[in-house]
C-alpha cells in the first residue's frame, strides 16, 4: 500500500453559501466536501446573501462557522462601496479585503472611483485587499495598491498574461500576490463545447493556447485556490446560468496527476496549495495536522457525480486524478477517515494569524 | 511535511559479500545499507568465496544470514558445474538457482552444455533458474527454459534489444522473467569517462541511445533490481578493477525522481522495486512493513560518498534523486529511524514463500 503523507490544501478562495444560498451548499456540507478533498482550511468570500460588509454581518457569519464548520477557516471582508467605516471595523477580524471590481455571482461590485481609491487609502490590514477583476481591472488595482502603499491579492487571474504584468508590479516593488484556479489550469474552452453552462464560470475558461501559458508561467503564480463556487445541476441548467464550479474534492487528486505527469514537482504543489496561501495571507498552520493519499489505485478519471459539496456535480468528468484522500488528520484529531466524516459539526477553528 | 509511505522495496539482486569478502561489505553492513535505502529484502547471490554450490555451503550461509542480518532475506543457490545432486539437494532452501553463463566477479561460469542443458532439466524448483548472461547465453538458456518448461530469470537485462527477444519467448508461452539495473537505466556509457574504472560493471553500461529504449520497453520488465556489488573504492582503483557497483542505498531516490520527472509513474515504480519482485520470485510480503520518506527537500543531486555499504561509495554522484529514507517499519519494528538503525543484528528474517 502506497499512501502520500502532505500538510494538506489550504483554499485560500470558497464560496459556502451560508449565510443565503444553503440549497447550494451550507457551511456544513462544504467544510465536509473540503475534508473529503484533503483541503484542512478555506477562506471564504463576503458575497453572501445578504452580503458581509457590515461588522455584525461578519461576526454573525463566523458564529455560523463557530457552530458548523468542520474544517479551519478565515473569513473575508467585503464592500458595497458605501461605508468605509464599516470595512475599516472589520479589519482585525478578516483575512482580507475581498473587492469585486468586475461582474460576478452576487452585488458585491461597481464601486464609484472615488471610493475605490478611499478603500485601498483607508484599509488598514493587516489582511491584503483581493480582488476580483478582468484584466483592466487587475492595472487599476495594481496602481492604486501602489500609490497607497497596500498590499493587493489577485484572486483567479483570468489571462496568463495578467501574470506578466503582475509581475512587473512586483519588479517595481508592489506587494502583489496571485492565484490562479484549477479549471483554468486543467480545462480550456473547449469544456464549454462538451459541458455547456457546467463550464460557465467568471472569469471564464481560456484557450488552449492561453492554458498552456499558464503552466508555462506557473512560476508567477503564488497559490492555486479552487474558487470552489457550488450551484446545484438546475441552476446551471436554467435560461441565467450563475457563474462557478465546485472544485473542493478534486483539486489535490487533479494536480497529483499533474505531479505524476511531470507537469509539476510535489514540492512545488505544496508550496502553491499549502504554504503559498498561509504566508501570502499572513496565518499560521494548524499543529499535529495531516493529510494521507492512497495511491494505490493509480490514475483514474474523475465522475461528475458522488461528491459531498451539496451541488453534488464536478465540472472535470473524464480528467485524470491520481490518489484518494484516506484520512485527514487536523490539530490532533483524525477528522475524516475513509469516506467518513468523524469530526463534529463546530469543531472547525478560526486560522490563527502567523507571526 | 511532505512523506511518502509506500511498502518498501524487495531487492532481487545483491551481492552482500559474506562469506568471502568482508572487506567489501558484510550481511550486517549490507543489510543496514538495505534499510538506510528502503529496502526490506534482498535475494542475495551465490558468487560467494567460497561459492554456494552445496547444501552445507548454503546452510552455513544461511546461519549467518540469521545471526547478522537486519532486512529480510533470501538465498540463491549456485552451481560450479559439477554435481547435479547438491543443486537438486539446496533446491527447497534456496530462492532460486543462479547460474553464470559469461564472465563476470567470482568463479562460477563456463558450463559445459551437456552439464548446462542437465541443469535445467533436473532443478526441481519452486524458485526460478536465474542467468547471468549476454545476449547469446540469454537466447540459449531460453532454449533450454522452453525446452525443459523451466521457469527462467534473466537478470540485469544486459541490452534493451534483448528485452524484445525476452519478450517474444513470452508471447510462445515460455515463463521468462527479467530485471534492468538502476545503472542501465539512469547511467550511459559517457559515465565511463567521468567516473572510469568506478563506472565498470558487468553487463557494462550502454550508449545514451540503448538506455532511452530500456526506458522505452520498460512494459517489458518485470522488475528492478541493484545488483549492489560493492567493491572498495582500492579495488576499483586498481590494476584489475573487479567489476561492479553498489546501489542498495541509492535506487529508489533516484527512481522517484523519476517519478517525479513523469518518466515513471509511482504505482509502476511499486510493481517494478516490491510487486513484480515478490510475484516473480513467488515470495510473501512481510506484514505491517512500511518505508517512510521524506520529501520535503525537495531534488538533490546524489552525492559520492556518505554511504552506510561498506564500500562507502556510489557511482551515481550528481545523478537527480528526491526523498529522504526516514523510517523502515518491518514486521511491526521500527527498524530504521532518522538515520539509525534500530534493529539488532540478527532480527532479518527469510522471505516466506508465497501460496
Amino acid at each position: 500500500m502506497s499512501q502520500l503523507r502532505i500538510p494538506g490544501m489550504v483554499d485560500a478562495h470558497v464560496h459556502l453559501r451560508e449565510p443565503g444560498a444553503t440549497h447550494k451548499e451550507d457551511i456544513y456540507s462544504g467544510t465536509v466536501a473540503a475534508l473529503a478533498g484533503g483541503v484542512i482550511g478555506v477562506l471564504d468570500m463576503p458575497n453572501n446573501t445578504p452580503p458581509i460588509v457590515r461588522p455584525d454581518r461578519l461576526a454573525a457569519k463566523r458564529k455560523l462557522f463557530e457552530e458548523k464548520a468542520v474544517a479551519d477557516y478565515g473569513l473575508f471582508a467585503g464592500s458595497d462601496g458605501t461605508s468605509l467605516e464599516d470595512v475599516i471595523a472589520m479589519a482585525p477580524h478578516a483575512v482580507g479585503l475581498k473587492l469585486y471590481l468586475d461582474e460576478t455571482f452576487g452585488d458585491l461590485r461597481n464601486y464609484e472611483p472615488a471610493h475605490l481609491a478611499a478603500l485601498f487609502e483607508a484599509w488598514p490590514g493587516p489582511g491584503r485587499i483581493a480582488i476580483h477583476g478582468e484584466s483592466d481591472s487587475i492595472r487599476a488595482a495594481i496602481s492604486l495598491a501602489e500609490r497607497y502603499g497596500q498590499r493587493l491579492h489577485v484572486c483567479h487571474v483570468p489571462d496568463p498574461d495578467d501574470l506578466l504584468v503582475i509581475d512587473a508590479a512586483r519588479q517595481r516593488g508592489v506587494d502583489v500576490s496571485c492565484e490562479v484556479t484549477p479549471h483554468h489550469l486543467l480545462l480550456s474552452d473547449e469544456a464549454i463545447l462538451r459541458l455547456g453552462s457546467l463550464a460557465q464560470m467568471k472569469p471564464p475558461l481560456v484557450t488552449e493556447r492561453k492554458r498552456a501559458l499558464f503552466w508555462e508561467r506557473l512560476d508567477l503564480v503564488d497559490l492555486i485556490a479552487t474558487d470552489h463556487a457550488p450551484h446545484t445541476l438546475e441552476e446551471k441548467a436554467g435560461k441565467k446560468p450563475p457563474p462557478g464550479v465546485p472544485g473542493l474534492e478534486t483539486t489535490l487528486p487533479l494536480l497529483l496527476a499533474a505531479v505524476d505527469d511531470g507537469r509539476l514537482v510535489l514540492e512545488r504543489l505544496m508550496e502553491l496549495v499549502y504554504y503559498g496561501p498561509l504566508r501570502i495571507h499572513q496565518l499560521r498552520a494548524p499543529d499535529d495536522t495531516e493529510v494521507t493519499i492512497d495511491l494505490d489505485e493509480g490514475r483514474y478519471t474523475l465522475e461528475r457525480g458522488g461528491y459531498r459539496t451539496r451541488c453534488g456535480w464536478s465540472p472535470f468528468e473524464g480528467v485524470a486524478a491520481l490518489g484518494r484522500i484516506a484520512r485527514v488528520r487536523l490539530r490532533q484529531c483524525d477528522v475524516f477517515v475513509d469516506g467518513q466524516v468523524r469530526a463534529e459539526a463546530g469543531s472547525g477553528a478560526p486560522l490563527a494569524r502567523a507571526g
